[in-house]
């Protein structure tokens, strides 16, 4: 039992690794952990909390237009960014607060430190230069935005982490990117009033989600004002003698902005860990190998959340690390079933899916019946606003299983998240068609589709 | 076949009696339709529809008020009561137009009359005096507002009907009543300015909803500035010589406003019907009696929707209208199932709900543990309005089903509605437990409630 200092010793202070800390804790593990730079990891301190803070503020503009077409008169209105991020960053550290007194709370004893790997048991804080040694290490460091090393100019462009923190917003932005960061940041400075592009190598944003989907959501986009650029991709920024910068790209033209943001992936955050010493492998962007109980290739290391790459997402690291923590310390083995987790973007409109895309489906059966319905949101009845909402549900047609619901519109994360209820249960068309409409809602679309938009045969 | 005029007609143009036309026309039946009003029914013309569009109007007002919160500064706002009544009826005159022109499509013949019944097999068009012969007859007169006629001044005040068509908005009103749709205009009224307030009989609102729902409702509505006052009832109303009404209550007060609004239940619109003439049984309120396959005593007549008084809901109306079309014309005989139906009460905040109250549950079995979560949307943390949410789950503690799942906050009706999917399919709490969560949302708080906040045993 004193053969170490701790049961267990957390590397890094974000959703997986305090989940784990808490509950060993509870099991009555004696428990330290260590976090170089705020508790509440990457989701609480700049994802998806400030995120979906930003985007609440960015939504706001287009409720003064829409609110004309129901008999108001709206006066003058005026954004100011920096009671935004003052707000903001008081809401955050409000939630770092209650993240650390709930680990204080359950006994866990938390170091504010960068904290690398020694060896198997061997952790040391960078802060005080101590050495600390545990029975179990689990390392939740996450993963931090890519940047383009080789791209000249590259220092003069920002990345998400700064973005939630610029002392100005620009006039003019561009953001290049086609993923989720990429297309919900280029919603939220459009909404800000900003001059938005974004810049995409790729034909189509939002890759690996169902193609009807990422085509709605940038056509959606586009009507908002966002300009698209797509197959082109910077290859150098110039910044100029007034400070606004130029972006060049690859097929000659160029694009001017007040800031540059890229949205080019994440990798995980492992560089310099100390995880070669312990042995720990790795694969080509740094993601530690886990197998299904989070463990590495060395029994005394575990590995949760987005630096193991899995499914970078908070309540996917929160269940990794609660599911290690009751496995190794509370008699309790489960692991993550990481099949069927429902998802949501909070681009403008919001995307929420759950299950396969028809792409994926079609790999596993060519009998697909596809249900599709576009329709106007009943609150643009009467905005006027020319912005569609779309609901596709994708059904086996030999088991009428139903594959994948994929939601644009209103409100789709919360939809995604009972539908993930549902398809986790294996529901077929037949349990949706026999439930009752409620009525007017938008969600009633998904229980009254009658016939098949497409009937896909082999 | 030729023996009639019709093989149906149907009596009543709103969502049930339009369905059961149309799918009866789709099978092949020579179909006529009788509306006295506009086609849509109370639904479409002056009940669901337009009063979301209010809700939606109603709510504006709050949202620039929660935009300061983001950073925003809104100027003056002035609202127009006549121009969101312009936007409302043209909206209604075009769905009007739909389902005109999908009656039309199918073959269905509308005639623009009240229909009275004559006989089993007779109905008379009373525009035009003609007798008309159907094979069957099916009624779907749906219900309207009740009048309490023995109240002293009765006749100054409003019902619904009236209310979405005001020629001009009160600066103060009353409404009298404490189900949903008294709910719904206290809280469009009071969004849109007016000062309000609600008088309720009862020692609660929105009766026959779970108790923690309707406290939380009532005590949101408080908090919005809508005055409530309960175990009171008027008996006397008074117009004053400016115009201005006062409402006398039983216990002694009184209440002054521009309009008085009642909406204290509706009662089927059998009135005068004719069906006294054709022998159909009606109950004590002139609700038609009917087996579970919509057919009344009499062979040939059928009762579908509101003027049945089963569940008084427009998508309970359309597919009792769908089955009985399929069943006596489409030899594909089906009942509808009244049992589980997800539904939605748009005060504000919103209300959802699907399976039973917990005092419904507690008749079926003493062992519940009870899930209940209140906290602060998401929103709210900047816009710093005081105001909660509410998740409540009731399990069976011996079989672990969901009986019944009941939410207070933005888009419950949403969240209900695929809810309602889950419960149709039997779930218990550990299909809840086994989704993963959807990050940020309000419905992921429905996947992570741990422990029962209350256990109730024998």
């Amino acid at each position: 039992m004193s053969e170490f200092d701790y049961d267990l010793f957390v590397i890094g202070g974000g959703s997986g690794g305090v989940r784990a800390a808490r509950i060993a804790a509870t099991h009555g593990a004696r428990v330290g952990i260590a976090e170089e730079f705020r508790y509440g990891g990457t989701c609480v301190i700049r994802g998806c909390v400030p995120k979906k803070l930003f985007v609440y503020a960015s939504k706001f503009s287009e409720e003064f237009e829409d609110a004309e077409g129901f008999g108001w008169t709206v006066g003058e209105r005026h954004f100011a960014w920096d009671k935004l991020i003052a707000a903001k960053d008081q809401e955050i550290t409000r939630l770092e607060g209650l993240y650390r007194r709930n680990l204080d709370r359950t006994g866990v004893e938390s170091h504010d430190s960068r904290a690398v790997i020694e060896g198997p048991n061997t952790v040391r804080l960078l802060s005080t230069g101590q050495t600390i040694t545990a029975k179990y290490i689990l390392v939740a460091v996450g993963a931090s935005p890519n940047v383009d090393t080789s791209l000249p100019g590259g220092e003069h462009v920002i990345t998400s982490n700064e973005a939630f923190n610029l002392s100005e917003l620009p006039q003019k932005a561009v953001v290049a990117g086609g993923g989720y960061i990429a297309v919900e940041f280029a919603g939220i400075f459009n909404g800000l009033g900003v001059d938005t592009t974004l810049i995409y190598r790729g034909p189509e944003i939002l890759r690996g989600f169902d193609m009807d989907l990422r085509v709605m959501v940038r056509e959606e986009m586009e009507k908002k004002g966002i300009k698209l650029v797509l197959n082109d991709t910077f290859d150098k920024i110039e910044k100029r003698a007034d400070g606004g910068l130029v972006g060049h790209t690859k097929s000659g033209t160029s694009l001017e902005a007040d800031q540059i943001m890229f949205a080019i992936g994440r990798n995980p955050h492992t560089r310099e860990l100390g995880l070669e010493k312990a042995g720990v492998e790795m694969d080509g962007i740094g993601a530690i190998k886990v197998s299904a109980d989070s463990k590495t290739n060395v029994d005394s290391i575990y590995a949760v959340g987005d630096v193991t790459n899995r499914a970078n997402l908070t309540p996917v690291a929160i269940r990794e690390g609660h599911a290690f923590a009751d496995t190794v310390f509370g008699n309790k083995p489960w692991t993550v079933d990481h099949s069927l987790i429902a998802t949501a973007v909070f681009s403008q409109p919001e995307l929420g899916t759950v299950g396969l895309t028809q792409e994926q489906a079609l790999e596993k059966t060519p009998n697909l019946d596809i249900y599709k319905s576009s329709f106007r949101p009943m609150k643009h009845t009467l905005s006027g606003r020319d912005e569609k909402m779309l609901m596709k549900m994708i059904v086996d047609a030999d088991t009428q299983k139903v594959l994948g619901v994929h939601v644009v519109g209103p409100d789709a994360g919360e939809l995604a998240q009972i539908l993930g209820i549902t398809l986790q249960m294996g529901a077929t068309k037949a349990d949706f068609d026999r439930t009752i409409a409620v009525h007017p809602t938008a969600a009633e679309e998904l229980v009254t589709m009658r016939e098949p938009t497409e009937r896909l045969r082999g």
